[in-house]
């Protein structure tokens, strides 16, 4: 029954002004008693306050080298091929993602399901989950486009219909990443706050939107204002690091001229207490591939 | 007699292949008696080995405020400008740059005179020199544009006809300069190498080349070649510091999406022995706010 209607905690795209909401849910769900996993309280604790956490070298060599292996191998084969999880550079045809990987091969099958990753999620999410998204990303030297600052919660409830912040993100690192290379900026502790965003969804917006940002992107005013509060953070780390961060966390990254390339896997995990409902937006919902519409337990 | 013709020691956009051309210049040019100047002979040295310089706090933050107030002041009143010297972004018409500002105002002519600044040129470059060009750059907040990888000499080469490599620039840095807000990213030791470009230039190429790059970028192999061998460094600093830079030093900068604005003052100084003979693309020449015709001695 409390399921038939949905209330719309976190309205966004449906007013001209923007509007900031504070977070309504927790960060860490603390469970009594707690749900154990690989992560230490210091960590779970920093995590609540700062929105993120880079586990440094959490993969060894050996294990970097087989997935950026996989990735390479993954992309190469794509290079012609018109899946929508095949998602493209705005300008031209290099792939910019490639999604759902979590279900299409073993190997990324195999991360999503490794305990440091999926454990921690499991901590800090109070529970069982299941993969919302996952794919794996190029971000090419010499002209790796920027992406502007967004929360990934606003496009997940506006688009997907995600109703509440109980799922984070794993960018498991397969390169160096350096202040110089279009490393992930963050905005440490912007996560208690909800950028509403002005305007409305477009219907069909994933297709252009997964390539080059337009509806949903917060406005200036509301950025000086986290920026003021929370100040920014560059998240670098050696590959074979993990960066997680909260669903809410505001993020973005400049573009990446110089010649490295940036190349990850990305994993989002939602609570199965958290299952999506029809999109906010009153749209269709994004397709599984970029989104998941059901909650699939993983059984560890 | 030996003006009559100049033969072209670095010729570039001349053919089909890129080519990496050893320098032929000096970078410090030594005289006996030495040059009186600022600089000391370990920064004199670290300049020669390096490319490039940072002056730490070299300006005062009442001259900062003092530049500032200008450089704001003159961007307000320019808003509406159609004069050439006003050089607008690619995509809208925010102002880029304002150039030839140290003949156009007071204050920033006093500064191109400033005995730290053009005392360091005429150390490095061995007596006399005059500015080659001026200009106040703003690269503001949230939608600062990236400026892909370049050697500034190799545009003063073929389309201004600077014959050899002895002019330097100063970036003085009005805003901090931090490693997420757009800053200078130089390959340090790479002036030593010079970068031929492919193709032609086209007629007129100045006023779409000061907006946005096409003609005589580096390629991506010479571009990797000097990666491997010179590394990369990011140039932050503090507001009141100053960069100095060869004209031959490998440079770009990736965008900026942060809500912090980068401006600066922009002076390049040029060795009154080196003045501009016709550009060695056989095209007229730039205007004169871009790059000067004459090497007009500055008496101290």
């Amino acid at each position: 029954m409390a399921h038939m209607t949905t209330n719309d905690e976190y309205p966004s795209r449906s007013s001209d002004q923007p509007v900031i909401i504070p977070r309504k849910d927790p960060v860490w769900y603390r469970t009594d008693p707690p749900v154990e996993g690989p992560l230490s309280v210091e960590q779970l604790t920093r995590y609540d306050q700062d929105g993120y956490l880079l586990l440094e070298h959490l993969l060894s060599r050996e294990e970097v080298e087989e997935l950026l292996a996989e990735l390479e191998r993954v992309w190469a084969s794509h290079q012609s091929s018109r899946a929508p999880e095949v998602v493209r550079e705005p300008e031209g045809d290099a792939i910019r993602s490639i999604f759902r990987v979590h279900q299409t091969n073993p190997i990324f099958n195999r991360l999503s399901l490794d305990s440091r990753i999926l454990g921690a999620a499991r901590q800090l999410l109070g529970g069982d989950v299941y993969v919302h998204q996952s794919r794996i990303n190029l971000k090419p030297g010499f002209t790796g486009k920027e992406f502007y600052w967004h929360s990934d919660f606003e496009t997940w409830h506006v688009e997907d219909g995600m109703p509440h912040m109980r799922a984070l993100s794993f960018s498991v690192l397969l390169d160096d990443n350096l202040p110089f290379n279009g490393s992930l900026m963050v905005m440490p502790g912007s996560h208690q706050e909800y950028v509403a965003a002005v305007g409305r969804t477009p219907k069909d917006h994933y297709k252009e939107s997964l390539r080059r940002q337009a509806y949903g992107v917060p406005d200036q005013n509301s950025l000086t204002h986290l920026y003021r509060r929370y100040g920014l953070a560059m998240t670098t780390g050696a590959a074979g690091s993990v960066l997680m961060f909260d669903c809410n966390l505001m993020h973005g990254s400049a573009s990446n001229i110089t010649p490295l390339s940036r190349r990850n896997v990305f994993l989002v995990y939602n609570s199965v207490q958290n299952p999506p409902v029809a999109p906010f937006s009153g749209e269709a919902p994004r397709p599984s591939f970029a989104a998941a519409r059901e909650a699939q337990l993983i059984v560890m």
